[in-house]
């Protein structure tokens, strides 16, 4: 089994290489090698077979084409510019997102003999406003920022390719990834992170929309969980339609306060301090709330069940087990 | 009021030439010029305005800002390589269908100072099966033709960009336009207008699917009215879901087989030929069916309400108003 991982320099590519050196398998296979793309400079860490590194940008030239000649059996497709910057830089938004993973995409199909397993990275972004209480699987995909136009033109090339036999693709709308470690990025959805994460670390964060916001979340863990499961599913169980709306637990921002106060106490909802920023709020306005995703129950995908649950993961993955 | 037709000799495109030279303004002003664009070459009508006509590909360096400097008001971007031969030929599709469009619309982001209402062809090819009974305004698109997914990625665009200011437009979910006059095209779904063209002019034509196949179709004159009632559309009233499945008539081969019996009797019929063709049948197997077209009544879209009527359009329109 071969791997490459494109954004493997990104938080949910760093644990999905993590868990692969410490399964050392994928779908039963043993791992032979595992390639990491991103267009960020990292150090590959250590394993028991073949890593390889490469700092480059998918949208230039041949760099697609060099990805693909490595002729990995699985190819997690990860990189790309989130949903804030994306919406801030419109051309590196459209470049990444929608060129490198068009030139990604095609550098496959043109390869001769070569039709891989593609896991490609998603949102629900790819939904706009307005919806109906809960997001049924046959909704129409109208995103309304750049990010999500961006996303679901991915998906259509990845819906059409698996039919012409280019590749054998499955995208993945990954609700928000909460608890979010280490620095904030420039998604828009950060603070959902950030009113928890920091928190439990001592520091102040900033809650920069309202309390009834509500939206959905699955733990960095179970992100990595739903892309090994999608990297195993038969292409026949997929069937035609190649994105799948994933679980996650859906709460209002003051049910995830209140399940901090649950775990952490008052003196860490003390450091949440509510500073409106009409940027961030007219994005996630719009955002999706909650989804039936029906049809990844069926395909056997899961999430965490409650909020509390997604804070535990987050202290037993970053904090070592135990808040100070 | 300045105006620019893509895919300008397709029969969609000459019809709306036609039509437009007629009436002489458009949303109430005085038609000031009109630029005709195709891919193949074609003689311009004469007006009493200014016409101006090119040959040109909208994928070619140059041309969709060349298209953009003549700073029209209305854009209808009618060019596009049809169904059949998207599939058929899969870089022709893609180059057509998806890198003109995307370049006709950065274009015009490009041009300072200039956000043009644009009016979209696209298809109903953007859903894909399974379907419900009647496919609702909120339903997934998932195309499952490589027209469909490049007509769909034309959407996603075009919702973008208004969003952003850099345009204002609107596309138009067309049903099958029937009965097509002339020769038939490359489109799929030829068949549906060849069966009943064909026979009016007492010659034979070839059915190639089911006559159980039901489908939803609207004549040109309705496609002409479409396109200038999305011209005219308020840019609040269309709001930010900029794409729009259009109402149409929904029959089965069989009522229309029926409704060609009535009008032009069983000598007519008795043309059509049963020739199953399983290329055809593939495609065509997965197209929806019907649509409730909610929105597009709401927002003041008609088309016709029987067979019959389509039919007695296509006598008036192309055969004199009688048969022979």
């Amino acid at each position: 089994m071969r791997i490459a991982i494109t954004g493997a320099a990104g938080m949910v590519g760093r644990k999905l290489t993590e868990r692969l050196i410490a399964d050392g398998t994928l779908n039963g296979a043993a791992i032979e090698s595992l390639h990491l793309q991103d267009i960020v400079p990292f150090e590959p860490p250590q394993a028991s077979f073949d890593i390889t590194a490469e700092t480059s940008d998918l949208a230039d030239p041949g760099v697609a084409e060099a990805l693909a000649a490595r002729d990995a059996d699985m190819v997690f497709h990860l990189a790309g510019v989130v949903s804030g910057e994306a919406e801030a830089n419109f051309d590196k938004g459209y470049r990444a997102n929608l060129d490198g993973t068009r030139f990604l995409f095609d550098a496959i199909r043109l390869r001769e003999g070569y039709a891989p397993r593609v896991v490609y990275s998603s949102s629900i972004a790819v939904f706009g406003a307005p919806f109906p209480p809960a997001i049924g699987d046959d909704f129409q995909q109208v995103p309304l920022t750049s990010y999500g136009a961006q996303k679901q033109i991915g998906e259509l090339i990845l819906t059409d390719y698996p039919r012409r036999g280019f590749m054998d693709g499955v995208a993945l709308r990954l609700p928000t990834i909460c608890v979010r470690p280490g620095k904030p990025n420039l998604a828009a959805s950060g603070f959902f992170s950030s009113i928890i994460r920091e928190p439990l670390a001592g520091k102040e964060a900033v809650l920069p929309v309202s309390r009834d916001v509500v939206h959905t979340h699955a733990s960095p863990r179970s992100a990595v969980g739903f892309l090994l499961h999608a990297a195993g599913l038969p292409s026949e169980e997929i069937g035609p339609r190649r994105a799948i709306t994933l679980p996650g637990v859906a709460v209002s921002v003051s049910e995830q306060i209140e399940a901090l106060r649950r775990i952490a106490g008052d003196k860490a909802v003390a450091l949440i301090r509510e500073q409106h920023d009409p940027a961030i709020s007219a994005i996630v306005e719009f955002w999706p709330q909650r989804f039936e995703a029906n049809r990844a129950s069926r395909l056997g995908f899961t999430a965490e069940t409650s909020f509390d649950d997604i804070i535990r993961i987050h202290i037993e993955d970053e904090l070592g087990g135990s808040l100070q």
